[in-house]
């Protein structure tokens, strides 16, 4: 049965706080007629720092898609394979026991993909799946998970890697204005995680049942204009309400699987923003502290899109102090509105080869 | 077990023939150092006539980046649809019954993917999982195939959607002048290709083990550089010649299955050119009447990326007179070097429910 191991995460060593980038929004957007509405929605994401791959002065010039693309795979390559290396050794398995890798990224578009690379630099097995995503955004995290799950379930004899490699930085946009878009600049955060889903054996959470929601009617909420100038990200002002639809989604996963999603041990979800967590408090009646791990993410890292769920998923094996069969969900949210979502359960001690059914 | 149902394929209405590329060559590049050249090598691609989106005047003008990106998005709403009702119908399914969609393109980029469009505007359920994949380019129709049949291998009671949506002609790029980018511009065509795996029931191919490999060392053979004006393909002159490298993993993928790659019943092979078809013929031991499906999708659309193995593989379907228990391959090639196959079997009538196994 398939068991999602301990993720790995690396930050960029260049750090802005949340009084940086407040100033940095009164200097650039002095004449902006909403200046006074955005330093509140910036002041309120709850980000108190976040970390990116260049310096502020390089990354608020834009020197072009083709060079920011050049500046993803530079970076990528750079940084990439110590945190492989690192989910690997948490799931005290070598290279050559991994069958496919997921590779999720928005924020920088390579073909071939990193998983390319990735198998000839790494000394992966040339037979290794490659899937890369890009077209996920934020879900990614949670479709990484789930496709892993799915494909470990067919294959319970083989593993996957699961790779989230998140430049939010590349794609500011000095040109845009939006209010969402000027909320968003002060919203991102760069970050690396990778994890592990064994086929059979390890520790970590155990996957039981993956689920995929999309919100009717919902396709520009959350969508990239695509341009000369690279992405560009686009917010509606309704995205910070979605919870409404989507805490039942939740809920009907959890009951499908004869739980109770009110009643689990943990929760690791994207959280995109504070009023997605207040509001998942609300319609899941769960306590705030449920969601300590996600809020911790978004708080120190920022929004650091699909790979958001792996931090906090870290986070949660660092410090949440989980008792063997603990039950949980992990939610991962971005455009469509899509929900990728999967429960599962706490497995302290690796039983390898230890088998078992229920698998959806 | 998973079976794979006949696809449906559709071309757009406006046709250029090879005497009318070869015009055109002679026209733009008449001052090309290597003009006859590249004249010889698009007479060999054996590429009779291609189809084209939009008329020719408009294909050559680059209206840029984002323009066509629009243009994309536009011809993928308007011309999908009908495509994945002819594929559902094939699989005797309705949108309803579908779990997954793998929506596979590499010459347009869209966030939210044409999956939550599909999803949204054709009724599918709102709990289908999507699949979009970007970054695999031509071997990307064989990676659809894998990943559903995976999927149902773990769901035997879901049937998953593929779409293959390829408008090669959004990524011509008329600054491009490298023999192998002139080349391109002949060979490349533009359609649309959707098919159905069921997880169980049905009549086609069933699938009964999938493989990848990557040619170690061969990343830039074929790729993309990301410009400001989109898309460039680059390809390398050593690119033609890769079958002795891929041959032989086709064959051991036969015999991983316990058959002999030499005496299959039918191929479905990426037939990215005529030197591949023929270099397959010398390496794999078969008679070139094995490949006729491939290659008349190259001769009648030409290289029409993630779409082409769907599309001769309608042929088979349409001309193959195929036997129960027929043994056969299909095989995708694209950037990575990457080669994504499958074994399978025909069957004929669709026996709902007959269970098997035999899957890896």
């Amino acid at each position: 049965m398939a068991i999602l191991c301990r993720p790995a995460v690396a930050v960029p060593e260049h750090v802005v706080t949340l009084e940086e980038t407040l100033d940095l929004a009164r200097r650039i957007h002095a004449d902006h007629p909403h200046l006074p509405l955005v330093l509140r929605l910036i002041r309120h994401t709850g980000v108190g720092k976040r970390h990116i791959i260049r310096p502020m002065a390089e990354t608020l010039e834009h020197d072009g898609f083709e060079i920011r693309n050049r500046v993803y795979e530079e970076h990528a390559k750079q940084r990439v394979p110590e945190v492989v290396r690192q989910a690997l050794a948490n799931a005290r398995l070598r290279t050559e026991d991994i069958d496919l890798i997921v590779y999720v990224s928005c924020t920088g578009f390579m073909m071939p993909s990193m998983t390319a690379w990735l198998i000839n630099t790494m000394d992966f097995d040339p037979e290794t799946r490659q899937l890369p995503i890009a077209q996920l955004g934020c879900a990614a995290g949670g479709a990484a998970i789930n496709r892993s799950h799915d494909f470990c379930t067919a294959h319970p004899d083989k593993n996957a890697l699961i790779v989230a490699c998140e430049f939010c930085s590349l794609c500011y946009q000095p040109t845009d204005l939006d209010v969402g878009q000027l909320l968003s600049d002060g919203l991102f955060g760069d970050g690396i995680a990778a994890a592990v889903v064994r086929g059979d054996g390890g520790s970590g959470i155990r996957l039981e049942r993956n689920g995929s929601h999309l919100v009717p009617g919902t396709e520009d909420w959350i969508s990239y204009a695509v341009k000369a100038t690279g992405f560009h990200f686009q917010l509606d002002k309704r995205v910070p309400g979605t919870m409404e639809q989507l805490a039942p989604v939740l809920s009907d996963l959890a009951e499908s699987h004869g739980w109770d999603a009110s009643a689990l041990d943990f929760y690791i979800v994207h959280a995109g923003g504070p009023r997605l967590l207040d509001d998942l408090v609300t319609y899941l009646k769960v306590p705030p502290e449920v969601f300590r791990y996600s809020k911790s993410t978004l708080t120190e890292y920022g929004n650091i899109a699909s790979a958001l769920v792996l931090d906090a998923l870290d986070r949660l094996f660092e410090h949440g102090e989980m008792t063997d069969s603990a039950r949980g969900m992990i939610a991962g949210f971005g455009p469509g509105i899509t929900a990728e979502m999967t429960v599962g359960t706490w497995q302290a001690n690796g039983g390898v080869g230890s088998g078992g059914g229920g698998a959806d």
